[in-house]
């Protein structure tokens, strides 16, 4: 547990007419996520069963953040947490202000391993201040569309941040790079993800620079063909799910910096699984129609990375 | 009516045990298609209702080809025939002979425009190849996925080939540049289809050789999400149509090429219709939910086109 003390004055919208009263409190559930399941580069994810829990109160003054499970100690701990800095977007999009906030974060989502554990902090951060929005009643709640827009402006991409708002599978799409829009998709029931994840993190930023900025035009008609099938497999026919996961646009790139990674998915894949690196890894996911076992997790264990059969996420909700 | 005769010896497959009775005859109908459907290149498929019927008959010797409606005095009447090729290629997979063939095609599909009209012939002679064995009742008719591969292998691209196979919406891959798959697509009730058909011809060979070798990486992930977007906007949300549908990795490069096609494509995109390029053009497609009227028939005359609303069709059929 670690905790900080900000002295930032009112949050929130400038000037606001509407503050939010001292003492309101409000809890969120938000689910992990894995994106791009192979060819759908920024725009297919999976919402996981993964869940960090926020809780906001209102306080008097400041930003004070407290945080338990994954990442304590390790992040900042005042007006500068990323959970914070959601909160606050959220009340200045409703038009709203806050004297001061307290945060209570319990997180299972690991960080830097490709599970969309900041996707997630800012999804809930927006989904609190949305419920706190709620709780006043005098202004209107932010809608699923403005959570994911808002929430995809914080990495410019919005796979992660969309599953973990809509839950299940989700297809996202930009328009002009500052337009974010996300469709859930109704996945076939037998539809079921497992992770394996190292010990060993990643960052996005630097992994995004292993990408080149032209590629062989087969390469990407390949993943064309790939990324529409997914939506099929994940929807309808899950039989396809082994073609549907094939990349040629990312994967390759990141495979010399991520042996372990690349590695494990390999030999998953020879298995005969739907095994591609969880967003920029170095998670890796299956998508499957039937449980692993301990043949995988003995594999994975070979490679560092521990096994985690995890059900598909509904979307962020604000619990009691 | 033109026809010729051809002296060929045996039709099908080599010393084949099984050799079909003469006088047996079928007849199927076979839509056309739209490919690519926008950002889908190589990949979507629809089957619009515009019809070929082919009706072959087992003959005493020889190919004899009857051609009426579309492309009628242009084709080689003879085994050079795109049908009567595709007929003795279905024969010979099947493993059956026939001492001769005569085909009596009627043809509604206009050839050269991104109708399909090539795929539907190499379709509609594989499924009367598979028809004439069927009758025989020696050797399995082919299934729809043997349809799929063979008719693709002679374009070597599925996608029009599949919506002729399978109707409705098709998602099209591949495997190692020789095996080709397809899943139809249950569209959406309120899905409905318009195509924009100018006089001019166009050659889809030269066409492909307007497209670059390599592609920005950009241009390569904003099909990847239109691509999975539009099997969303096909089968449960037409609402993403307009979006689902924009490309950018071939229609800008042949844009210059065909300058009428991509003049009534972008006007009908500034009125809020889902518009593309059909295969390589040079008609244009429009997908929606509601019919076409005046004004866009309009539209389309001043740019040398006509508008024809087409239903969905189904997949190929034998008639009787």
């Amino acid at each position: 547990m670690s905790n900080a003390v900000s002295t930032a004055s009112s949050l929130g919208a400038p000037d606001a007419e509407i503050v939010l009263a001292e003492g309101t409190t409000v809890r969120v559930r938000v689910p992990g996520s894995s994106a791009n399941l192979g060819p759908g580069f920024d725009c297919l994810g999976l919402a996981l069963g993964l869940y960090d829990e926020i809780q906001v109160t209102v306080a008097a003054a400041g930003v004070v953040v407290a945080v338990d499970g994954e990442s304590a100690g390790e992040v900042p701990t005042d007006e500068r947490h990323l959970v914070a800095r959601a909160v606050v977007r959220g009340l200045e999009f409703a038009g709203v202000a806050a004297p001061g906030i307290a945060l209570a974060c319990v997180n299972a989502i690991p960080h830097s391993r490709g599970l969309g554990s900041s996707a997630a902090a800012v999804v809930g951060g927006l989904a609190a201040a949305s419920a706190l929005v709620a709780a006043d009643g005098r202004r209107a709640a932010l809608t699923e569309s403005e959570l994911v827009q808002l929430s995809s402006e914080f990495e410019g991409h919005p796979d992660n941040a969309a599953a973990s708002v809509l839950g299940a599978g989700v297809v996202t799409w930009t328009r002009g790079g500052s337009e974010y829009f996300a469709r859930r998709l109704d996945l076939h029931a037998d539809i079921r993800a497992t992770s394996f994840i190292p010990q060993t993190q990643s960052s996005t930023a630097h992994t995004r620079g292993l990408l080149p900025d032209a590629v062989p035009r087969t390469d990407a008609v390949f993943n064309v063909s790939r990324s529409a099938l997914g939506v099929v497999a994940l929807t309808s026919d899950p039989t396809c799910l082994v073609d549907a996961t094939l990349d040629r646009l990312h994967q390759p790139y990141r495979a010399e910096a991520m042996p372990a990674t690349n590695g494990l998915m390999q030999a998953l894949r020879e298995r005969g699984h739907a095994a591609t690196v969880s967003g920029a890894g170095p998670s890796v996911l299956v998508i499957g129609t039937v449980d692993l076992g301990d043949d995988e997790a003995r594999l994975a264990a070979e490679f560092g990375f521990q096994m985690v059969a995890l059900p598909i996420a509904g979307g962020v909700e604000v619990i009691r």
